[in-house]
């Protein structure tokens, strides 16, 4: 899966992944009076509201962008009709042949992270059968418990050919509360996102496919933290990184590009409201509410455009 | 609602809870079969029959524990039929009065957490109706990415009197490598679960009920390491400790005693299989498979009676 990932940015030159987070501030009024007619001011409502908000960004973008990561809070908040939209939406991604990655920064002890891998990625076992669950192609991990938690999820990788991206040094402002501290390495210190760093790289050279030069096992390291992201890039030589904090968060275009590789590969960078609630923004405010999704591809033409000007990839 | 748990657990003379994580290798057979049979061995087959398993259990320890703890990986794995087990399984259990802590892991960048916050323990805005969605009393949060992403939870615990548990010290093999990492602090240094254990201490401190010696916010440290949990429960006074780890990771009774204070509360402990799977051990094996619930309830009664030998409360 790493592979067609890389097969399709190259494709598109877009390393760019939509992030599908549909905050129900950013759902256009027509599609939620059209939800809430059908089905109330219910969580069923919530839910379908999303999902065609949703429907209409993927139909305008699918062409343009190699991936889309549903962040599953997002849904999860409406229960489990919001869960059988995140489900909707991993599925019909997939038909139009998006890699989807599931933005659900899961991890356990050893048990239960295998519940989680087999769950997001891998099948289940139900009496003599197995079945593909939330099927997504690439998941989010939390690594806070340590290696037990992770090498459920590398196994699956390995089996299903996906992908996991761990988080490393997150985009948003505390994020250096625990992951800068200074600990003790050896005779001497290093931050803890490097200790980390070290690990995804070793499992990264654990686990890599056949063929290419990018492992199963990448790392979420934030656009809004470009100096470490210098560092984590040299760290991980085999480690695509998931890039979130492009965009609303602050990260811009020139920031990146300590986050690929000499060939302009081995990064993905997310947007999430930059695009999907672009119509709201000032810039693409002309396309009006109604037509919120040609909003969303246009901003996702000057992301591209953005990031290939930073990359020198034009 | 930290009040009502210790009100409980006071009245049960019993600081236990029971964790519902459903394998469905503990599934007795004649559960799975009648499942299957009706749904076939898929997702949906799975999902009634973990929640049927669950209901024999829950019926017959209701009246014996203060809480649950139901994992929710153990029902995510099974997809939205899965998740909607989980969600019954919650409301059931609260309908037995049981006090209900979802251990859920959760944790994100601010405004992801939020919806994990107020999806999991608020209610959730749509239109203009405020909707409670999967509604738990307790959540376990993940602190990986530092304070931005536990304060959603601590305002909508202050709001909806509900309570969280932040990941300190976890019960697994490898929660180490992180967690006891020794961190620059000041001019000395200290194992990154004492900083965790410091920043819980604060926010417990701000976040307390109108009365009782309990904040909203507790903290979750394994039975597995006692030495740090004597440490944890001086560093966080006013943080009630959810203790997993006894039993079949290998916590006893006699490790407990450092995680609860002079008055024997402050801390609840979990136990999952050992409770839930105990007819597949030995010593209740002449309850059989059929009578599974009644070896549960066997189970709650002995492992009652060694904590409260551990501390002097019988």
């Amino acid at each position: 899966m790493i592979n067609k990932l890389i097969a399709k940015i190259m494709k598109r030159n877009a390393p760019i992944v939509v992030g599908l987070d549909p905050m129900m501030k950013f759902v256009p009024e027509h599609i939620r009076k059209a939800a809430f007619a059908e089905y109330g001011e219910t969580l069923e409502g919530a839910a379908e509201a999303i999902w065609q908000y949703n429907k209409g960004i993927v139909d305008a973008i699918y062409d343009l962008v190699p991936a889309v990561k549903p962040q599953i809070a997002m849904y999860e908040q409406f229960g489990i009709p919001g869960l059988a939209a995140f489900k909707k939406t991993v599925d019909y991604c997939k038909e139009k042949d998006l890699v989807v990655i599931g933005d659900v920064k899961r991890g356990d002890i050893g048990s239960t992270s295998e519940a989680y891998a087999v769950g997001h990625l891998g099948k289940v076992h139900i009496g003599s059968n197995e079945v593909y669950s939330l099927n997504e192609d690439f998941a989010t991990v939390n690594p806070y418990l340590g290696s037990d938690g992770v090498k459920p999820f590398l196994k699956v990788c390995a089996r299903e050919h996906k992908g996991i991206f761990v988080l490393v040094k997150t985009s948003n402002p505390s994020s250096g509360e625990l992951q800068d501290r200074l600990v003790k390495d050896g005779t001497g210190e290093k931050p803890l996102y490097e200790i980390l760093g070290n690990m995804v790289a070793a499992w990264a050279e654990e686990y890599m496919p056949e063929q290419g030069d990018y492992s199963y096992v990448g790392a979420v390291v934030g656009a809004t933290y470009p100096e470490q992201g210098k560092i984590l890039r040299d760290i991980m030589p085999k480690s695509f990184i998931l890039v979130p904090g492009y965009g609303a968060q602050g990260g811009k275009g020139a920031d990146l590009v300590h986050f690929f590789d000499k060939d302009g590969l081995g990064a993905i960078v997310n947007s999430s409201r930059g695009i999907i609630a672009a119509y709201q923004q000032e810039q693409y405010a002309h396309f009006g509410s109604q037509c919120y999704a040609d909003a969303s591809r246009a901003a996702v033409l000057a992301m591209r455009q953005d990031i290939a000007t930073a990359l020198g990839t034009l």
